[in-house]
């Protein structure tokens, strides 16, 4: 996903770093930082980064297995919690690295919709143009509050991928 | 929604029985029984026909919104424990009705898909043949476990076309 997401951000002629595990002592320097790891992981990043965080705009592409998150949250709703200085956002979540890469769904070709949750309208508008730079369709889905939505759609597509009966290169499509 | 299902079944050639409130007294003589009452009013048919109701085919269609029903569990799970002698399946509740009616999501045309949560692997088949016949794609989307994440689809769908980002002829589509 890491990959599929710097290929969406540099076809929009954006400049994307990317910080992994062995960069602990990189500073973040971006405006927009994506949280590219899976959700077990998100709480290392934040006691790394907490600080470097602050004011920026935060992407969170988690879709967590029912059972990690208390089941009245989300991810994005407990990230947002533990970096309050920060806007978070939920990106990416909804959509397969394949769709991402390609820029359609499916045999279809149906255009790709990145689905965006988040309460900022500024940053909001920020990070829809970067997906919209990078070929993609954007889909303003509301509040951080539809994170939880969001999130319960990414998975149930996982396990319809895992269950071989959708290809990890279609998906759910946002038509219309 | 009702209506819509009642077309879907009547062009596989499946006879379909129309009870309304008005009807209190006539029995329920099919096989499969639809649901097609808002989540709010579910409670009163299982009071009034829960004993009629064992042993058959039950379909909740509800996308409850999220302060409902419990967090971490779905009207569907809800029914399930009120029906505990009838076979309780999801379905038509992330799908729109005129998605149902015509047969395609969007200008795209992609053919509609009807996502099946539920436990009984052959009830489940019988339902799947009768989405079938009504010239719609059925998948089976797991367990009745899994209905959780399609009422969160399926509200998720009902805020984007509340808020006109997605007509309600579109909506997610279920691609490959």
């Amino acid at each position: 996903m890491g990959q599929a997401i710097v290929g969406v951000v540099a076809r929009g002629g954006s400049t994307v770093e990317l910080l992994g595990r062995a960069d602990a002592a990189m500073p973040v320097t971006g405006d927009i930082v994506v949280l590219a790891v899976s959700y077990p992981a998100v709480a290392d990043v934040l006691t790394w980064r907490a600080d470097e965080l602050s004011g920026k705009i935060v992407v969170d592409i988690t879709s967590p297995l029912d059972f990690v998150v208390p089941a009245d949250s989300s991810a994005a709703a407990e990230i947002a919690t533990a970096l309050p200085r920060s806007r978070v956002f939920t990106a990416f979540n909804t959509t397969f690295a394949a769709t991402l890469l390609s820029g359609v769904v499916g045999e279809a070709e149906l255009p790709t919709a990145v689905l965006i949750t988040g309460d900022d309208a500024d940053a909001k508008s920020v990070l829809a143009d970067v997906v919209t730079a990078g070929g993609l369709r954007a889909v303003d889905a509301g509040s951080l509050k539809r994170a939880r939505e969001l999130e319960a759609l990414g998975f149930l597509q996982l396990t319809l991928a895992a269950g071989e009966k959708i290809p990890w290169t279609g998906g759910f499509g946002v038509i219309g």
